[in-house]
């Protein structure tokens, strides 16, 4: 860490050392205030115009039935249910004053009901669907960058417009698929202990769903691609996992605070931080999804969950819950009064001591 | 629980399961939905005015230094910090619009600056501080009542006045020292396992903290009192800690849902559900704090906490950083889609069906 940095950490444990407070006793949101500050170097972090943005996308596998409960068709209904305001990232992001974008990255469906699209919908959409990776690549080469480029440019023009807090979601039945695939090649963890029960799976489909990526883990050679994000991405990946991937570059250069989300992010945020992996300092980790899997990647990262709800919905639902108590934590090193400008006494063991200057 | 009970918990969990996501995807939030909807006798549960209410107290062992690192000034010093509004539950309140009333229920000053004396600071002070409760009984058994019937009064009104969710918060240097008695007391755990760092004690302090608790325990032979929660609290309590027992009762008889805090907040309610068996209905329980005792009074309760933030700093702060969250469940119950009205696929295999009428 450079010298400035580490000057500005210390200064920021100061300050939150020295609220009318004992020392420690906010726990993980003083964690929180401090990464915060460090994200956007400063002793006075805000959150501004937080925003979510939900990358939709459609996988070939889902059409064959071996790894999914709900049919494929449902992706594209659930965009026009967010574009309606009916899903549960609409509630949460109306009721927490959040904005929320969505995008087609790769939705398989010929055109939107225009009665429903608006400012917050972007049609980024590259193709209808990836190509079933039980057969072929998933995605080209080329489409793989392009969809990168889509979600660092969507991402780029929210910085511009001042937002500063960002969380991506994703919807895409068959996608907890590609996520298992991705986190298995990377981690180097067996595919049995990264595939989950997605939206709900049954014992006898899980098995199926185990054995099918098990098989095309091996006929993609996915090994040898552990180091290869655009290659990986190209062989098992989604549009929209591609798109959020490009997302997280671009907050991280915008030195955005990024709220990861559950499982399908996260394993976005595993392919940014392998292609600049600086990516992660400015990551907040918004829970532990019950997604079988989340939580081995979680460790992979050593990154600590902030919530612990049990939920498992992907849409960018556990970054959105999770954005108050980021706010909460920015608010108490702003506003809270300290020792002793309240005239509190402090304990008469002092655990603090001023920073060198 | 009666027929009309379990034809309404089966009406809830029906419109929790076709609302448009996976059954069971928001884990926890569907839990609190459900129990609100229970608490409310409402399809449509609601959070409405949501109010902390901080109670002040001193405790005489406070003076002895025995137990407490921070000198008993700073509970009047940390009230007059509530009322300029440069607390943490200030800070927490604002964000999240929660109403926040502050009620010296016992603290040990003469009077209170008039500048800052508000409509949201109710003057209920009983005596100035408890007596030590190494040498006599706490509080007598009239005061207990008193402060009681204090506690109830004063969320009856608020409950009147149209606020249906609460969180009780205090502030009291050496509180956790009687909490850890009651707790102690009422739960049949050794003392050693009730007692924690409280602000921040270090090891060596521990020690003393400890073996000054377990000779408390001993010489008012606490093991008579383990149903007894009037004497309990005339023994070893607080005013601080009988005004939130009263809080809590007053509470359920309103049907107010009641979001529970850290581990003094949780030593109240295990001496008003003594009180009354079926207060425990009511509670939403907000986190785990990090003092020590605090998690094995949730498992004797059979508590299922919402945040885990390693928080330990009491003044209802870990009920208002929950709200949020009660606000997302309700909200979702309320504003979702179902699968039908949306027009969205549900599952090839079908989890729900529709209770019987």
């Amino acid at each position: 860490m450079s010298n400035q940095l580490n000057q500005l950490r210390q200064q920021l444990q100061f300050a939150i050392d020295n609220k009318t407070k004992p020392p420690g006793s906010l726990g993980l949101l003083e964690t929180i205030a401090l990464q915060a500050g460090l994200i956007q170097q400063s002793l006075r972090p805000s959150v501004q115009d937080p925003q979510i943005v939900v990358f939709a996308g459609d996988h070939g596998i889902a059409k064959t039935g071996l790894v999914n409960p709900f049919p494929q068709e449902v992706t594209a209904q659930m965009v026009m249910n967010f574009l309606r305001g009916g899903a549960a990232i609409n509630v949460f992001t109306r009721l927490h004053n959040i904005g929320l974008t969505v995008v087609d990255a790769g939705v398989n469906n010929e055109n939107w009901d225009e009665l429903f699209v608006s400012d917050h919908f972007i049609n980024a959409k590259i193709a209808r669907g990836t190509a079933n990776y039980l057969e072929s690549d998933a995605i080209s080469e080329s489409a793989v960058v392009a969809a990168i480029e889509a979600g660092r440019s969507i991402i780029t023009n929210l910085a511009l417009q001042g937002c500063n807090t960002i969380g991506f979601g994703e919807m895409g039945i068959g996608n907890t698929s590609s996520a298992a695939l991705i986190m298995s090649a990377i981690t180097g963890i067996p595919v049995v202990d990264c595939v989950g029960r997605g939206t709900g799976v049954n014992d006898d489909q899980l098995k199926v769903k185990i054995e099918t990526l098990q098989k095309v883990f091996q006929f993609h050679k996915l090994e040898l691609y552990s180091k290869n994000p655009i290659s990986l991405l190209g062989k098992v990946g989604g549009y929209e996992i591609a798109m959020m991937t490009g997302a997280f570059l671009a907050a991280a250069e915008h030195h955005m605070i990024i709220v990861v989300d559950g499982f399908i992010t996260t394993a976005a945020l595993l392919l940014a931080q392998q292609m600049e992996p600086g990516v992660k300092d400015y990551c907040l980790f918004a829970h532990t999804s019950q997604e079988q899997g989340h939580e081995a990647m979680l460790r992979y990262l050593d990154a600590q969950p902030i919530l612990h709800l049990s939920m498992r919905l992907g849409e960018g639902t556990g970054a959105a819950l999770a954005i108050p108590l980021i706010r909460s934590a920015v608010a108490f090193l702003n506003e809270m009064a300290s020792f002793d400008t309240a005239g509190v006494s402090n304990s008469t063991e002092s655990t603090t001591s001023r920073p060198k200057a």
